[in-house]
């Protein structure tokens, strides 16, 4: 069977991490506690878990962290943590964006490696010296574009790679949700506080919060860079302060073409990011709400449904596949891949062998092109449209 | 249950007909004869199936017409029948674009019906003249947008109507193909050969093919009015001569927006017409594919599944629905549902009754819409996807 | 494009057929009538629409016939319509079970060909006697198991057939409904009433309305033999004289073993017709209610999904379909299918002519079998679920 | 949001527990192990992870155990974890079946809480007595059919437990796979060699393996208990020892009626477990492969898709719900599930507080009842399909 993932249980010392951010009340904190987890390569030791101190402490006895190792900031617990012996050897970020570029400084600096959640930061211009301070750092840099993680998209990628699709020519990405179609920002709702305001969020809307998955997505599979785009970018609901919704033609270097719709307020929609690609000899389909299946259809064949962990199913997703095919692996388990493949480039780096070529992560290169993406849709919408370079 | 259509067999007596083009080796006029057969409203009596004389009348017999009256040319079908007693009451324009206008012109001169297929006509000069000809005509004109005929589609027509769906936001319509991802032109494929030649197609190859059903089929739907577009028009299979991809983004007037796309290159995909509406209160998406079910989720409620015939179906579906829930019907059905439209139609116009109030279907003015928005593609992707209004 | 049927337009003089029930109210007459509409092989001319001679007439009126020609009783009918010069060649008879048997020997005896619903009659002693009549007689007997139509259904037998399954193991046949889940003959329905009573429809309830069909179908395509069964029949709501529900347990001969499920009372299904077959190479599964589509599973291969018209569809089901892959045929169709390959052996019988092999249409053995069935399950059941050979 | 149980991350010690089975080529050890990690309930820290003492302390060590608490036998630790300050509160049996009752006996007598694999034991005689140590031990038995832990199952149980779907007429249950279509045992494959290996199964085959898994979903749903059973049990591949295929009618205590196959020759299957249920008001579907949707008709509505974390599910679902609707949970969250509601359990027990009655999990009366369904299968397939009471 097609299942080597199962066998990453930690072999090698776990890794000592902490967290900036998912304290109470937060959602995505807890999904990167799992996804460390599950594979067993990580112990959560410490956490700047709250920017008010008393919650950041309250929030890591929840999590039954050591008292002493709850900090107030995450500076504090970048200067600490560097200084003990037993110190993090990681961090993950999973605070509001406009946090992401001083968090990650500050943990970069003191070589820690970070695992930052996207978008990379809230400007272009923090994303770019974030470039370079990861460039420099003595540690690395992953981004949780945790779609990347599924099998089935290791596979489109793989299938694409290969040349099985033959010349891409289209590449269509959707990411509709309808979470937002109503203000509910003004209820308090905190996910959608922070996700409304260009202070916490950046530029970008759904441009930022999805429409950068999307975008890495489409471009992680085809393999393909952007050239240029045109969007009309648009707020649906009144009075809120970013965009809920985009409409954006893409061109790529080398001729494919593309479109790309990401919106917060499609009725009906919970979570449908979707990715489909069409070369001259396959096209290929993923939904992520389905995401143990890939439809793969060369010119003139029969469509193939090709199933994790099942026949047809290659080698780079057989590398992250857990459990046989039939038996459903999620959103949690694909997060968790990225988890993973961070651990194995950080007990590389760590024993200073050569990565394994076959780990593969989001990295701050990624983070900068999303944020390029997100300021390229508004630009071109502010110009009603028009063409802008990426 | 909720099937009207089936009690719509003949009562009053059959419209005689002729067909103009849909000789031997057409695809199209085998369809819309099945079609006419269907609820049995019409007798096939005469017929310019061919411009060759010998082939039409070749033709003819096969499908059991007199051969008096397997004309050489419409012209001289529209003179001969119009001059008999027992002449064609209605005709059925189903040759390449370019004829319809001179075709439907000769008919509608002589206050015969004309049941058009689509495009309109090959381009927006003759569109207008043609609307200006049938506007005075002592005759019905309809258009065979015939996806319109779905009861699946009527249904979600009635529920914008309604109001179900709040104020409408966005509109998505797709439509992709696969066939012509090779330049199959080249091998002689009647089909490919014509819908790929400028001369007998007009500006729009993709656009103009099955683009004009996409929009056509959204503004059926939601009612709306188109404003403006911005379209990437492209040719993939090198030495084409006409598009065979379009990336379009659309504003509404009222404030909606949306995209289309179509595209006779996108792998795997056979006849993949779809389209999702989104409103401040639900949502709908309806496959071409599967015609039988109508997606439709309100707004913080389950999505359901309304299937034609089934719970859930209103009066508009039920009105054009032949045979129970479960009992698929497919496309004949729909495109025979128009053809019962127009025979409806034209019973009450040989009556003077007024024509009742239910009955739908596209029309001349629909047609210039659909030209029009094949045009504005072309002149929008000339200047490098600026907004057209149209 | 494999497409073939479109091509099967009335060359050869239509055929006339009379009809007996049918008439106002009754639902499966207007399919018929569609059905032998649609490929323009049949001219109904005569009828016997209901056991009512006023309402067979007004029956007569509404679908345009020669009052002359509607008449009271189906003997009359034969005896009438035979003795004409220009009588029909061919009767379909639609009435409930019980009327099968004396309607079918009334016209086989006259040299009238004979296409009749299923099941044959409402018992064995009946269905035994017809078929004696019909191997004797001077026509053919075409029995409309209408699911045998459909192209994908064709093209499922075809590879069992070829050996692409291999050996077959297993037959699972299911045909869920729900429309019978509430006493609704209480209400005088008419589909009900007459379904529900033993006299009109025989011993079998659910068994005969709608296990036949499965059990027909799983034999057409997976060509087995039935041996014995065991069969748990039973009636959920209360005060209804015919069973409801039935499981059973089927053994083949060769040593393939199966399941077959009909209800009436499967809350949520309209029309749950799907067969599925395992062999030692590959499995199949298809489903009435998307027709269009079969499921092949080559063991240790991805899943094909074949599509009718599209590529891997072989030559069956391309004799019988009608229009390109992604424009969906539908119940009608394959209805018209089984009429018009009543028509080819029309045809051919007239002329003399052999008939084509290809052509495959349920005939009085199946009818016989299918009556089988039902008494077999009847008789099971009343031994307490013993195994009864059929 | 309908999301509840990404709250329940370790607050409370977390349980030491130890793991019998397990080793170096295993595949369900590493299921539960990860099951344990993933709401940070367990530690992993002893283990008799093989019966080969060598084996156990080298895979011991691949997961980072004390080699001192690496075991060659169960009753080892059972012996000297339960002397120690520090041992395991809790174990994992995950062998073959023939061992779980030996295993699960040593431990409970300690004291010690048992997590055990389905089936409960090899044969009935084992599971009875087993129920009656669980019984008087001072321990809690957890049986890990774990397909009950998904939140869709919760929820379905939930709405019949309401009484949503009315009165329960059928209970139809299937798990097809395909893995086992060839006599692969015979090359040494190791889940194959036990699974059809009388000695370590027991009497039942694909009954016990996947039949079990089967009937325990279908009873925790509807609620209902089996009455009696028919069942024609089958061998299809040659040289086999157990079955490998099993077609089974039930019927339930109060009138309900059901069908329930189990193949592990149902070529294209790959893990089909699907459970559906039909009341007199409502029906349901659930189908694990896609595991995040649940399809709810009210008889005469529209068909409702029910998601996790979305609109409809309710209360018992949300508690088992980790992320939100459109971020699909999988086959490891719903065993974890189950080893997070036996930690609730646990540290109620240890804390003497009542367990909350929300927390439900599959029991010692579970496994008797699945280990009688095996034997009441072969029992009636021996006596050529005849009644046998369970």
């Amino acid at each position: 069977m097609a299942i080597e993932a199962s066998k990453s249980e930690q072999r090698a010392a776990r890794i000592r991490f902490g967290m900036v951010g998912g304290g109470q009340g937060a959602f995505i904190g807890a999904v990167h506690r799992m996804a460390a987890r599950l594979d067993d390569q990580y112990d959560l030791v410490a956490g700047a878990l709250s920017s008010t101190p008393e919650k950041s402490l309250a929030s890591g006895r929840d999590l039954g962290l050591d008292p002493d190792r709850c900090y107030g900031s995450f500076q504090e617990m970048a200067d600490k943590e560097s200084a003990r012996a037993d110190g993090i050897e990681a961090v993950s970020i999973v605070t509001p964006n406009h946090v992401h570029f001083a968090a990650a400084k500050a943990f970069l600096e003191k070589g820690i490696h970070v695992i930052c959640d996207k978008p990379l930061t809230s400007n272009l211009e923090d994303a770019k010296a974030l470039k370079a301070i990861a460039d420099k750092a003595n540690a690395l840099f992953i981004l949780t574009h945790n779609y990347t993680g599924y099998p089935m998209v290791r596979h489109a990628r793989e299938l694409v790679a290969s040349g099985a699709l033959g010349d891409i020519r289209l590449v269509h990405m959707e990411y509709p949700q309808d979470w937002l179609a109503e203000p509910v920002e003004q209820t308090g709702a905190k996910q959608a506080v922070w996700r409304t305001d260009p202070a916490q969020s950046g530029a970008g809307g759904s441009t930022g919060d999805i429409g950068t998955h999307a975008y890495n997505l489409g471009s992680f599979i085809s393999g393909l860079e952007l050239d240029e785009l045109a969007a009309d970018v648009h707020t649906f609901v009144e009075g809120r302060r970013l965009d809920d919704n985009a409409h954006v033609m893409l061109r790529f270097k080398g001729g494919a073409k593309g479109m790309l719709w990401c919106s917060q307020v499609a009725t009906g929609h919970e979570n449908g990011l979707k990715v489909r690609i069409y070369g001259t000899k396959a096209g290929i389909e993923w939904t992520q709400a389905d995401p143990n299946y890939l439809w793969f259809t060369r010119l003139g064949e029969p469509k193939q449904l090709i199933t994790r962990g099942g026949a047809g199913a290659g080698a780079a997703a057989a590398r992250v596949t857990r459990i046989p095919s039939g038996h459903p692996e999620g959103y949690l388990e694909a997060f968790a891949t990225i988890y993973t493949e961070a651990a194995h480039a950080i007990h590389a780096a760590k024993s200073g062998a050569a990565v394994d070529p076959a780990v593969v992560y989001p990295t701050v290169d990624d983070g900068v092109k999303g944020v390029a993406f997100v300021e390229a849709c508004i630009a071109s919408s502010k110009q009603n449209g028009g063409w802008v370079k990426v």
